[in-house]
């Protein structure tokens, strides 16, 4: 009999291999067997705020090797022990992408767009998914009335263009935070940022995808209802104009976190850890800390850009940190 | 500008309704927005085990008032708290179902069937979604060529039987565990069940699914591959013939822990809990004990019917109890 041991387990593959010779199943004229699949299931998820029907849309994730500097501000075996603490792919870190899909009623509201699928090239797949996840959620593109920005970094707004560079919610009135319009199309910023790889290539993603569409895009503030129910609050730091939402409808409300952490394994857990994406570290380590005091002791809703799909949980303190507690799967909305 | 207070979250609601009459969306001649979905995303999620496709397959979860007994050995403050803490409705508790289906190349297994249409009513919703979240998976539930059976409990087996109670999966063998096939089938041990209510129903249970096909019934032992690559592990306690399973392929491998422990956050959080659907309440505590020192020194993969869709993660040990670090959502397979 298999007792419930280490070595059982550790046995099972060459147990099952052993084993096969003398079981019915090897020499059995089995039917064949249903083809691999091969594709994981869409990945779209529904949940409802007061009247709001909203859709999580995963627009996938990408893993790679953990680069030196991802977490600027600790030593680079603290934040590979934080991605194995995780189960991450041994010696890389995962990073996963989730717009929003609002469903006012009256507006259709996409919250960040995702990578596009021209990021990567489309023969990457792990990312620019959105499009195919909003289509399995029976969502056409030319549906969206909206698509708001939360700020203008490559994986949240390349999405708005198509692989052929056609915009890709050709319907859509496209809102941009004010203030990172004024920072990332300004002329004299991107002459400063030459020096600066990773600036430099931002800059010149802003100017590639909004090039020939500046008179379209609308800029917004911080603390007004930019959609309906949607009010824009400021969380300045991963860039000047980073925006974090609220959606409201009847007595429920979420906060959509945006980009205040980027992965919650890092820099949730650890608030004072400084993602190398962050423009003012010190700005966004001060936002966070503001953001998850407020959502904890609210017992908040939190939607994060980058938490794993379906991207969701409540946020509680934890002494100096914050722990995530992911929402449980919910088969009927 | 709207700071991030608590007051900007409370008030976001009414503030949202104030505002409508001043923001451009009121008068605006908008597009319909689409219509609500009204439904949840197909439950089902791939992974692989070495060259084995599985899916898991989401039957439901039923939300219900806590039952006074549902932990039968702390009071029922302290069942409630561990709700509350996993953020379950208010005064409820969430159970979730999860059959697993497991393509070896030769054969097609579905390991447990769920809770079945008929258990509480097609028009519940809420359970015995397996053989349309299958049908979403592409499956065809006549492809199925084995039924494997943990135990003789109504959310795992009734799923055998469609509505209008022909054979679901009319084309499987349909496997049970030889020492639960025993218990459950005994007249005798039935006789002795009808002061116990939950118990009645269990026996009656049995007999209404398994009258008629008993002599198609394969039982299986602890102990052997029943199926390519899957072994049969003892986990009893929760019934004479619980059982668990490693799946295993190449050099990969899986545990199913089955019901070795229900809900995580109650019972794997706190292993000394006891569930009221025990019968042997002491053995199954000292099986989730076993199973889960074993499981976290291997950092086994675990999959387990009642975790929160897709129902998979690692165990760890912490102090006297264990937490579970669920999977990160994979959009690619």
């Amino acid at each position: 009999m298999t007792e419930l041991t280490r070595r059982t387990v550790l046995a099972g593959a060459g147990a099952a291999a052993a084993a096969t010779a003398f079981t019915p199943f090897a020499t059995s004229t089995a039917r064949a067997a249903a083809p691999s699949a091969g594709a994981q299931a869409p990945g779209f998820y529904r949940y409802t705020v007061g009247s709001y029907e909203c859709t999580s849309i995963n627009d996938g994730a990408r893993s790679f090797p953990l680069p030196d500097t991802f977490v600027t501000n600790v030593p680079k075996a603290e934040a590979l022990a934080a991605a194995q603490a995780a189960y991450m792919p041994n010696g890389m870190v995962t990073v996963p992408f989730n717009p929003q899909l609002i469903n006012t009623g009256s507006k259709l509201v996409l919250i960040d767009s995702g990578n596009g699928i021209a990021t990567f090239g489309p023969s990457k797949g792990a990312v620019g998914r959105t499009l195919q996840n909003l289509a399995a959620a029976g969502v056409d593109a030319k549906s969206i009335d909206i698509v708001l920005i939360s700020h203008l970094h490559p994986d949240h707004t390349n999405g708005i263009r198509a692989a052929d560079r056609s915009m890709a919610f050709p319907n859509a009135e496209i809102m941009v935070p004010a203030k990172d319009w004024e920072f990332w199309m300004s002329e004299e910023n991107a002459a400063k940022a030459q020096s600066n790889e990773m600036m430099k290539n931002y800059f010149a993603n802003v100017k590639n995808i909004y090039t020939g569409i500046e008179s379209n895009v609308t800029r917004y503030d911080w603390g007004k209802e930019v959609a309906p129910g949607i009010t824009s609050v400021a969380a300045p730091g991963h860039t000047p104009g980073h925006t974090a939402f609220v959606i409201a409808s009847g007595s429920s409300s979420i906060l959509i976190q945006s980009d205040v952490t980027n992965i919650p394994e890092f820099f949730l857990r650890n608030p004072d850890w400084h993602v190398a994406y962050d423009l003012d570290p010190e700005q966004a380590q001060a936002t966070r800390h503001k953001f998850y005091d407020m959502a904890s002791a609210e017992k908040a809703l939190v939607v994060g850009f980058h938490f794993t799909f379906p991207s969701m949980g409540h946020v509680e303190k934890d002494g100096t940190k914050y722990r995530l507690v992911p929402i449980a799967w919910n088969p009927v909305i």
